[in-house]
């Protein structure tokens, strides 16, 4: 039973000392705005994989100093800081396939397919030749397996062996441990998705492994695991009693604040100004 | 800190003896279809409010009798067990006004708006002189109150005053502690909707004394609330300090099943199919 | 049969001169931005009246000065020579009520539910002590009278009552007649709704008259009538017979563009940002 | 300029005399319910296939002796008579995968992915072991071009080559002339989707050709097109004159009608139900 965040910033805070010395490195930084905190954390060597129970790579959490603000200001900062660091993650010319991931039917786990809604798609301008200057741009929400019966990693694969971009974006709603990070945190990683993290679980492992080019996954917690709640509550040895007693079926269960509509509204808006901005056709923005 | 169920049935199960004896009275029939199962608790005087924390009145509850029945026959006996019950609650002629309570963008608080979306309104076409026959049906999803800034029983009373209905039939989404009991049990009551239950909290008292003529409310537990379950897993004297310990704002968020999409869709539907059935134009059904 | 556009720019182009001395004034700017062309006309009489065939008033159209621009500037502008003016036609501390008209299920009619959605919401914060600074605004999206059996403007005029608002907003989507128009104009008129215009015609006049205090109208052209289309292609004398010969279902029915999905989630997004600028709670927004 | 139909049963009505005697069979038959009425239209060679604009193949229609009638008894017997056809159109143990064509934002342009979501999906469980009796069934709504930058085609070809069904049914909105078969009749293929048909052309052909595997191809008519409506006003010499006034945007538009929403949910879930029998897992629905 673990704490399930998928929040490599909560999984830290639990590490030993030790591990951080030897497989875990931890920056973290101010933003250009003065409002923005990144928090970059580096998993090494399998001495990390262990201490934090996610696979070698980077993942960067931005979020701002003052967790309680939430104006607009704060929504161009946090797609600016996206877009930066997505900048630097990908190369100027690579084509671009973004993955909503998630179910659009249940609002907590409907970020992945609401960012693509906003998305500027411009793979088949390019290639009608209607558009230049633009990067190549496609996307798709592929649903989760209890809609389609398909694996979402197939799904995937197959996209990408038929339409050959360079790089996915994976785009997915997660769970944290900290309410007060809730729609509030973009998490973004080298490393894909991998099995067992997530709302929905709506996939086996989405990496470079399974479908075959490099997988840069944006994440925004939007739920908390009971166990996660349990975990809180509890001393380690109450623990496994509770566990004994609880309904299996809560395990996979979420709990969500009341306002999960708005919050998902914004936030997914946030992400797609970020990925928009890879477009190089916002010149005229100011 | 109470038990957060909103199902009369599950709040009799801690209900003492003693109250059972003189304050509620509780009754269980077999429908005629052999795989539905009533129980019809009465509230009779101030004791049984005390001892279940609900107002005095009738609260019936509709179950299969094998809980983990979900086929098309099961929606359609628990449509008709519907249908009987708000036949015997409401005369023959009496116009009917249905408030679908709840936000529309939040899965497991949209079963009001949901149902509202496959009624059959005849009250415009009656007014116009288009049909004749059936019973006058009005139907209005107001929101929550973050959505509008007005309370739900303010935009009722204001209809009501206006439109003159001669009862309301109130669907809103519920808390329960079972999850055996989400998304397959409907409770019907003659007492409307008090303050503090329900899954947003998206009102005032919704009743006859706020609206002005009778409120049957038809209810569905699709949450369960985080109270509900800590007091599952922990004895009564270690809640008191978990409650301590937990964050304020989980006692406001809610459980929900990963596919409460698919669970809504259906169990709105049946509700949807039970109220179409009071307005007698579906003669050639079979 | 009529033009049926919505727009008093366009029933203008067919006025004749001599009514535009009497009876109609237009005036013509270009905002600040230097983007955006604002045409004001003015119904002064009932000369006036019936050479456009609209109540007295004011009718002012927002339009960019290139139609086909439609980058994130444009919304930017779009939306805030929306605001100047609603601020010039309404009074520092008067109450809003936002009613945002239309089916939010058939895409071309959802403007006015859409607009609603992304609207801060005060009412319920000041009355709760929340807020303090900021202007009360409340908001409902009705639905139309297929949905709920209820004259929108029966339901309007109730919330008024019941609510006490000073002044309100009426959203709702317009025909017009020229396809270069669609979604990216915006109408605003301090003379409310009358019958017979809009998309769905749900409602009845929405007007100081039936709700008791000023409406002023915001409206966007998202679909072509079939009659507009075929007095564009037809001479006048041809227009008859081909009515004649017209399956007479098509008179209400509506032509819109495939993308259609995408231009209401921005414009609606457009207008949402007007509104809520006169809240005055985005001071640190640049 | 042509009539734009996708309906085989309208494009016969203007077909000479002698293709039908050469190049086409019609044949007619009352279902067993004595309301519905199927049209079979077999185009047998390239004479037929010039003569109706489509390819060689079966066109079997569905709809109700009187086309007035709406009551549920209708949509009963339309998902009864749409069993029928596939269940003698597919072999018994075939996998299935069914693409839910179109674009869920737009209402007139949903109906596919709706009947998606009201599909029991088995394939996932089927290879878990989870259930054994049933067919294979798994579906995709992939979402139109102008969301995704790929080919509709492309997207299911890779499906097919990665998982493997034997067949694919192909949902989609058409275009009719006639008002009256909107949304009530039902056109069942076994040619697949050629280009240039369908509502929002949200494929280049989606035939065995393409991707692999034999393409049954569903179709409701829920818009009219406007050169559709042109030709019906004017006689033939006056149609080019008019085809030369005419707005080329509105070339690609379509007419609805404005209770689209409530037509679309209705004829989603009657098919759905249709193939949901498919799956041999309903045999208690009486």
């Amino acid at each position: 039973m673990q704490n399930r965040t998928d929040l490599a910033l909560e999984l830290k805070e639990d590490a030993k000392e030790s591990s951080l010395l030897s497989g875990i490195a931890v920056t973290t930084r101010i933003d250009a705005s003065h409002h923005i905190k990144e928090t970059k954390i580096t998993i090494k060597n399998r001495k990390g994989e262990e201490a934090l129970g996610k696979p070698k790579g980077q993942y960067i959490t931005i979020e701002t100093k003052d967790l309680s603000r939430n104006d607009q200001g704060f929504h161009r900062e946090m797609s600016d800081a996206l877009f930066s660091n997505l900048k630097s993650m990908i190369s100027e010319d690579s084509k671009i396939l973004v993955a909503g991931l998630g179910n659009a039917g249940v609002t907590a786990d409907s970020l992945g397919p609401k960012v693509v809604e906003n998305l500027y798609i411009t793979r088949h301008l390019k290639k009608e030749g209607m558009i230049k200057e633009a990067r190549e741009l496609s996307a798709i929400a592929p649903g989760v397996m209890a809609q389609t019966g398909i694996e979402t990693s197939e799904i995937l694969e197959a996209l990408v062996e038929k339409t050959k971009p360079d790089v996915m974006i994976a785009i997915d709603a997660l769970a944290a441990r900290s309410s007060k990070r809730l729609n509030r945190t973009i998490q973004i990683s080298d490393t894909g998705i991998a099995p067992g993290s997530g709302v929905g679980n709506h996939r086996n492992e989405i990496t470079r492994h399974t479908v075959g080019i490099p997988v840069l996954a944006i994440g925004v917690p939007t739920v908390i695991s009971v166990p996660a709640i349990i975990n809180d509550l509890l001393e380690e040895e109450e623990q496994e009693t509770a566990y004994k007693k609880l309904d299996k079926e809560f395990i996979s269960m979420h709990v969500t604040p009341k306002n999960i509509d708005e919050s998902i509204r914004r936030i997914s808006y946030t992400i797609s100004e970020g990925i928009n901005q890879l477009l190089h056709i916002r010149e005229n923005r100011e």
